[in-house]
């Protein structure tokens, strides 16, 4: 920050872990992305309180990924559309 | 499977890890997202040979959340422009 290189570095904290994330993304959509898998880690913790955190992370990086690939396709079908 | 509620029970091995998916989801597209999370867990752990597992799968959510935020941006926009 203040270098000229663009980069940002923001910490946040994840599942009471902090990471600090360094790259040209605005804080803000750091502290979004985060919130967001912070949140899917513990919504699934909600149902699955036996579940280390490695687990844990590992079904919040799927479930993301379930929608991730869902909007992709859904995307390239409107593309596809022409609409 | 074949019990007449439309789920379907998918084992995916991610880094290592057995997982059993059971849902809506058909087995091939919970084969194509377990492809993704595993994927860019051995790529950050490329990056950064010395991270632990849960740390590993939290980056890789945190990258793929990444990729989703924007992408639902994009989408949106597109929207609003009327594309």
């Amino acid at each position: 920050m203040g270098e000229g290189t663009g980069k940002s570095r923001t910490i946040v904290t994840i599942y009471g872990q902090q990471y600090t994330i360094v790259g040209q993304e605005s804080p803000d959509h750091v502290k979004e992305v985060a919130g967001l898998v912070n949140d899917k880690m513990k919504e699934i913790k909600g149902k699955n309180p036996y579940l280390d955190t490695g687990k844990l992370a590992v079904l919040a990086a799927l479930n993301i990924g379930d929608e991730l690939v869902k909007l992709k396709e859904k995307h390239n079908n409107q593309e596809k559309d022409g609409e």
